[in-house]
């Protein structure tokens, strides 16, 4: 009766991450190195210590080992909502009347509501450890900067968010989320640094972009030796925090004896997805038949247009540049309402596995994606955020697929998050007042041909 | 390390509910029937037909079963969530620098973010069963609604939900949360209804009463076989189908061999009270020394300030009346946030108990709960809805008077629900924009005085 969910005790949470790296050492390209935004050679990783906590840039460059440990002070915190469960579809597979069995880890249980917090707790405890008392970061529509605020409040460090204008004037609710967790959440542009006075003298009315925000943040970091910066996705340390997801997701599958045939997770930055899969990568290099599927939006499609090169990882240039898939870093992609998904680039991680046809990439369009999240709602109960709804809608395109075929498949995708502050945007999808964007080739060249071509 | 969370597993969510009221009959005064809302005089069950499903109704004047089967249907739809954690709040009891020994159950982790559909499972599953196709209800800030509205997409059940007009216009979200699960959601008052109409002909800007939406969903169920009512709080069915908090408390209590000597709940109609504390009364008249503590506002003080008496249970006189404590049925309480606390009566079994003194009761007001709940948020990181905030406010104080008697008291709430919806509360909280509001008896003499006085 009960096999609905598939849960772990609270020892069963994973007590190390996977590191993919050494794995991808052996692939046909290493892991290409970062390089310096400016003279666009191989960057020291020591250069990056007055952005961020040594411990985090020994784990970004760590090649050799498989498995990291797990601090105790943070297993302690992702005990208050991990493990997190995995639910069979069993209605949804119903709806669609199909013999695929569908399955969903629901990362939505955490309290800022979706996967971050997996890396924002360890960031937060690494920076502690070595003597940091204030962290600076941007958010975009909030998800980034409300998990930073959770896991600085637990482990009482100065918050400092810079949230891009718009979002801070038109979405609230997230602001009002970090204040309460004691997070200072400014508007960026700002008065509190060089660049945030000097696009406000040009224009006071900035409505702020996610590079100015990161710039911000940055510039704070390096000024101040008790300060560093955290950053949501993309990285290699970010992704090896958030192997705890399909870590777990491994031993659920043992219990109920399912072994997934296609692993499904919508893909911005790439954290959810990699979190997701990464621990299935191995297996399938070994001959398994798992096929592994990023999802991504027809706005903003990172994976499936755009190019595998060296790009910076901001808008403004001051981060590393990075090997990576990218619409070029000058790319502003249209207003789509799931915004986590809206990044020029891709982690260098999962753009490698792209690259080496490890994993499949598609994209769709906006109506659809929240007509598959309605469909959700109604059999499965779960109103799931903009961003994961993508994952939602290649699922049961997946399942109507083995409908076809009379395939009974087991497939599985990740619930990052919940769409409780997003119903904003269900409301306008209920209400006609979407629109479907497409972003063609011809539409990313310019921002493309503006790269310099790199040659190492 | 990891005994901060204290989890079941799905095959120990309760597979009955407790049923107070055999236990009530055996008290100085047993429960008191249900009078006819115009003839004054104890009512025949039966007569509820028209409105509540039959199996409902059996289960509202079951006096002697002391504990009734959970349909394996509902079981099915509760472990989507059930059983639901509990915590230690280790970092709130470092931060308070007491002795006590904090423990919270956590409801918010059902979809709708409350305890309510423990009861709205049930109710529409029952009333699916007895071929009912329509469920009308009211909703004030739309937790109940939401929950009801959860419940019926998942049997397929048609749901309209009556929401107070001006809790329509200023809180969208709850509203399109009903909407994405298929429910329609009414302003009220409404064109659909004789009552609505009525209204409307006199003042076609009325903002609407909790008392109005009531007598319009009781209004279409009357009028159509295939349609019922159904109720969030109040009734004993409502208070049996929340036990289920109570009884996996008492598991998880036991799993760490802690006895708890305060149980908390805040405390609107009653039902996450009771759902928390009924399966600790018998061990309470067996001579435990356990207390139990309703908490309230003081802007709607039932318990503290109000008579126990009889009175309707709505505004319009339309529901039957209720032996329990009330401010009179045509109270008004002042606009405070914690929404789902402005009742002007109590549940019978909650009054009862009250009576007789097996619980205690208090009331806070506005501004010291939500400071409380800034400390929790700021702790043990769950931002709580403000109704619950009211407990974490008792809880708090306990915990501080424990420590000033030198005391290891173990102390337990019920987190009733998140307060992911009621975000701009705790913004007008911080902007210092919150008023206290205390009522007097002599502010609540008039509406006591308008009730007839009734002698069985």
């Amino acid at each position: 009766m009960l096999e609905t969910k598939i849960i772990l005790e609270d020892k069963e949470i994973p007590k190390k991450w996977y590191n993919v790296l050494p794995e991808l050492t052996d692939l046909k390209t290493p892991l290409m190195p970062p390089l310096h935004p400016v003279e666009h050679t191989p960057m020291d990783p020591s250069l990056l210590e007055p952005l961020f906590a040594k411990k985090l840039i020994e784990q970004e460059t760590n090649m050799k080992d498989e498995y990291i440990d797990i601090p105790e002070e943070v297993l302690k915190v992702y005990s208050l909502w991990r493990p997190t469960p995995m639910f069979r579809a069993a209605k949804l597979e119903r709806a669609l009347g199909t013999p695929a069995r569908i399955y969903y880890k629901y990362e939505g249980v955490s309290p800022p509501g979706s996967h971050k917090p997996n890396t924002s707790v360890p960031q937060a405890y690494y920076n502690k450890v070595e003597g940091v008392t204030r962290i600076t970061t941007e958010t975009g529509a909030g998800q980034w900067g409300s998990a930073l605020a959770f896991a600085c409040q637990y482990f009482d460090l100065q918050c400092e968010v810079y949230m891009v204008r718009c979002s801070y004037d038109l979405k609230p609710y997230r602001r009002i989320m970090m204040n309460t967790w004691g997070a200072q959440c400014i508007a960026s542009p700002s008065t509190n640094t060089k660049i945030g006075n000097k696009i406000l003298k040009d224009n006071p009315e900035h409505s702020g972009t996610l590079g100015i925000a990161i710039s911000e943040a940055v510039e704070l970091a390096m000024q101040n030796d008790n300060t560093k910066y955290c950053l949501g996705s993309v990285l290699n340390h970010v992704m090896l925090h958030q192997t705890v997801i399909g870590l777990e997701a491994k031993k659920q599958f043992a219990k109920v004896d399912e072994t997934p045939d296609i692993l499904i997770g919508c893909c911005g930055g790439g954290s959810n997805f990699a979190g997701f899969v990464l621990p299935y990568v191995k297996d399938k290099k070994n001959g398994s038949k798992i096929r592994i599927i990023a999802v991504e939006p027809t706005a903003c499609p990172t994976l499936t247009k755009g190019e595998y090169r060296y790009d910076w990882g901001d808008t403004g240039h001051y981060a590393p540049m990075m090997m990576m898939y990218t619409l070029g870093s000058e790319f502003t992609p249209p207003p789509v309402h799931a915004g986590g998904l809206r990044y020029h680039g891709e982690s260098p991680i999962i753009s490698q596995l792209r690259k080496e046809e490890l994993i499949e990439a598609r994209a769709y369009h906006q109506l659809e994606v929240f007509e598959a999240a309605m469909l959700f709602a109604r059999t499965e109960g779960i109103i799931c955020a903009p961003e994961t709804s993508h994952a939602v809608k290649a699922t049961i395109d997946e399942a109507l697929k083995a409908k076809e075929e009379g395939k009974e498949k087991v497939i599985a995708f990740n619930l990052s998050g919940h769409g409780h502050f997003d119903l904003a945007s269900y409301l306008a999808f209920q209400n006609n007042e979407l629109t479907d964007y497409t972003v063609s080739k011809a539409d990313i060249e310019k921002t493309l041909a503006d790269l310099p071509d790199i040659q190492l």
